[in-house]
């Protein structure tokens, strides 16, 4: 059995710390989520979960993380999930708790990761009384959840937790919630359960391959929509020999969960965010063979502009749904097709620093690409900042590149946080707008708690930009004043370095290029969290 | 009609303003919602809510205020809504804008004020799609609402928006959402609705207060437990009249959302927060007559201990349900009684400045006390460091105090903001723990942009209080290290100064009690939101 300790994985006897005559529902229960090798909880807990809180100190083998509100709990243990493929446990205090981590919840769902969600609630005794704190707990843990047990009693708490790993793990990756009542957590229990087995994703037919693989040799234009495990590793190489073998085109979807990306990397087309812009660049598709993901789709309706991204005349095809082996269906497809054992990968380019001055989006990016370390992750929630120049980062250090999946600001940071816990030897960067940080800043203070290697770059445009953008878009109209302060995060003006500070992260406020460069240079260097306000 | 100016209330005519024939849905819900005097909408828009910050624009009489985060939206539409008696709308941003909103929706459900929230949708052609932003609305609103109205097309949301409205209006206040999807506000819609009739609360029976009137005459000891408007106002003095004229204690929830207290005010035991503390105070109370609430309740389960604090051989009586008119069944019984026609009040009380320069939570609550100007509004989420003072604050200047009645903490500062845009010319003053506001700091950027008066005190205790206590009193034992570390906020140290100047507010660290009488003094005299943390 693996645990961390102070960033390192150690290697120690689980079996003998707990005397099982002893165990309380939460020891119980804790004691399974070690046994099913989850190895970190991310919680911000409340009185319903004290015994849990007691339990962390009994039961050796899980880490456990504080956040000061709960997008940060669940933020941070999707992007564990992300870098780890496991599941972190998070916990949660009742409903509102609950509600609190929802947003990055639904996030952690589009980004199809693994999750334990452990949700305290009033003790059975207490649920029928309208006590200040009681709320639908189970209607709340449906809509945020995959999976969700309403457990009832000490007795079946192990036993739901070992479930709920399993459930989690089954593929593409699931969020599973066990609602536990205070009772349950504090009485008497049965014996930790051990692992399920682990479910496995399902091959893909040799009909859906042989499908696909016409397609291929038919002459005609094919492309590839791709997410998923085939964005790293092995399935990104098999989709690298059919495209060179054949000139098929590779795309993923806007916001992929997780990208491997750089030099020496196969390089992906991203699905551009508009909607004209998607159509123009799949144009001439012939086949769109999906693989992992679903048909491509606008992220938001408009006043006479469609939704279904495929083009007129374009023929899809299920190479693999997302609990299926893409993976494996593109390493067969690269088989049949006879294609060489590595298809083109990107070289790496020079970034040369700005000669000019100025700030701007486009400057950021490319001192970033200047700088950015081998092996590095990118939590990216810069939105309309970084968004028109993430191509740059394809012919930088090889990295992980990681997306706002389900659209619901406030992602970032706290990915970044999980991130960082799962990778203590890799640096992190998070790049953030500044209406998106202000949701979820409390990361910050996890990332100082923890020493995070995690280097924050604020783009300060002192907006939702996106917003005033989406405002032409919708054909809105003129923008007056009062709908304009909506939009602008101006007056007063957000001050970053004192937030970060505030939070014990070091921070700096840049405001041209040879600035941020010195900063980013001396960070790369660098171990622990900063913030770098870059005012655009 | 009138609309809020900076500020000031102004007399317009709205009548005029709009085209109807040029209405789009979001015009005519916006429209409708001032024709039934909505005047404030709180508001955290995105991309599918844009033709509402359009309206904003061409829609006179409604003001429109901007939250950085939808805790804080939720949160001041509560405070709005305890201090005027009316519904503000908020405005979110789908699923996860509501999900953002959802905890301080929880508390002001448990405060039972009306609101109106008027969430985005995905179009109706792209609810059937799996894009990132997709989720199930209707389930979150009806698990954070009592009423919701999904609605489907622009003809009908004047009317959807009427009827909110009186939902939200009818006694004692509910949570009303209209859930809007893009093409619903962006296509051409109906004329606007006119208002309709507000549902009064129901008379109380003869017959009930006949009961009372009995048990009240039959010599025993008589308590009465209030809520709602019953703790403020003709209630309250009825209350008073009573308790002059039989020896009935009066008491109210341990957790009222808005109390009149001070001098001047008829005093009213707060139920403890402790359960044992609680069935104490009730020993020897032969009837419990419930005005507007329910039969006393412990917070939280714990083991071994009641959940309900109904003392054994006490008999319960309802005079009013929470959506009766309990003021007029106190007042009838009050007449029948031939009480005087006051009751006995607080007398205010010269509360000296501490002589020992130590800031304890006892002393900072002293100094409050002398400084509290008239007419002032504590917001109260203060936890382990203002519940057990807050009883001085009975013999101070009249003021209205809110409490955090759901117990999802993050609710003060935006409840605290909410108050002072209902209320501009009134001070208004948050007492917040340091683990609650974090939650929901976003607050006090509102409360820069809108100048609002409102004066914040942090406790920093470093720590989740009562959590170290609740640790003890769940009997989960002794604490060691690593549990101690998820109730504790050093390691790193907040620095609230930072966090306030950071978002525009100014602010002072304070270590001494001369330092915080100087700074409260000041506070008092000045106008403008400020942040004193003082350390304890």
């Amino acid at each position: 059995m693996l645990f961390f300790n102070e960033g390192r994985r150690v290697e120690v006897s689980i079996e003998d710390n707990v005397n099982v005559g002893e165990l309380s529902g939460a020891d119980s229960l804790l004691k399974t989520l070690v046994n099913c090798d989850v190895q970190v909880c991310f919680a911000n807990p409340g009185t319903s979960e004290m015994h849990f809180v007691r339990a962390i100190d009994k039961i050796q083998g899980i880490r456990a993380v504080l956040g000061l509100f709960e997008g940060v709990v669940t933020g941070a243990a999707d992007g564990y999930a992300r870098m780890t493929g496991k599941p972190a446990a998070t916990l949660l205090h009742l409903g509102p708790g609950l509600a609190n981590g929802m947003a990055n919840l639904h996030n952690a769902r589009k980004a199809q990761v693994p999750m334990v969600n452990i949700i305290g609630n009033h003790a059975t005794t207490h649920q029928r009384f309208d006590a200040p704190l009681t709320s639908d707990v189970t209607a709340l843990a449906n809509a945020a959840s995959h999976w969700v047990v309403a457990c009832r009693g000490p007795k079946t708490l192990a036993a739901d937790a070992a479930r709920a790993v399993q459930a989690a793990q089954a593929p593409p990756g699931h969020i599973a919630s066990v609602i536990v009542p205070a009772d349950a957590a504090w009485l008497p229990a049965e014996r930790p359960a051990s692992r399920l087995p682990v479910i496995k994703s399902t091959s893909v037919s040799d009909t859906a391959i042989a499908q696909s693989l016409a397609a291929l040799r038919s002459g005609d234009q094919v492309s590839f929509l791709l997410r998923g495990d085939m964005l790293r590793g092995v399935g990104l190489q098999a989709a690298g020999r059919i495209a060179s073998a054949t000139g098929a085109r590779l795309f993923c979807d806007t916001f992929a969960p997780r990208l491997e990306r750089g030099a020496g990397r196969v390089p992906i087309h991203r699905m551009p965010y508009r909607a004209a812009s998607a159509l123009d660049l799949l144009k001439g598709t012939k086949t769109l063979i999906l693989v992992g993901t679903q048909a491509p789709i606008s992220f938001f309706a408009y006043p006479n502009q469609p939704s279904e991204l495929t083009p007129e005349g374009c023929e899809l095809l299920v190479l693999a749904h997302p609990h299926e082996d893409g993976g494996g269906a593109l390493e067969a497809l690269a088989e049949a097709l006879g294609a060489r054992l590595s298809g083109e990968v990107s070289q790496r380019e020079n970034f040369a620093l700005p000669t000019d001055g100025t700030l701007t989006a486009e400057s950021i990016m490319q001192i970033i690409a200047h700088y950015l370390p081998e092996n590095a992750i990118v939590s990216d929630e810069g939105v309309t900042a970084s968004l028109p120049y993430y191509g740059m980062l394809q012919t930088t250090a090889p990295h992980d590149h990681l997306n706002l999946t389900g659209g619901s600001i406030g992602g970032g940071l706290p990915v970044a946080t999980g991130a960082a816990i799962a990778c203590p030897d890799r640096k992190v960067f998070a790049l953030e707008g500044d209406g998106s940080a202000m949701y979820t800043l409390q990361a910050l203070w996890t990332q100082a708690r923890e020493k995070l290697d995690v280097t924050t770059i604020l783009y300060a445009n002192r907006s939702y930009k996106v917003l005033v953008e989406e405002l032409k878009i919708v054909g809105a109209g003129q923008i007056g004043t009062k709908a304009l302060s909506m939009l602008d995060l101006h007056d007063p003006t957000l001050n970053w370095v004192k937030l970060a500070e505030g939070m014990g992260v070091e921070a700096v406020r840049v405001e041209d290029t040879r600035s941020l460069a010195d900063v980013l240079q001396s960070a790369v260097i660098g171990h622990g969290p900063r913030l770098i306000e870059a005012v655009l």
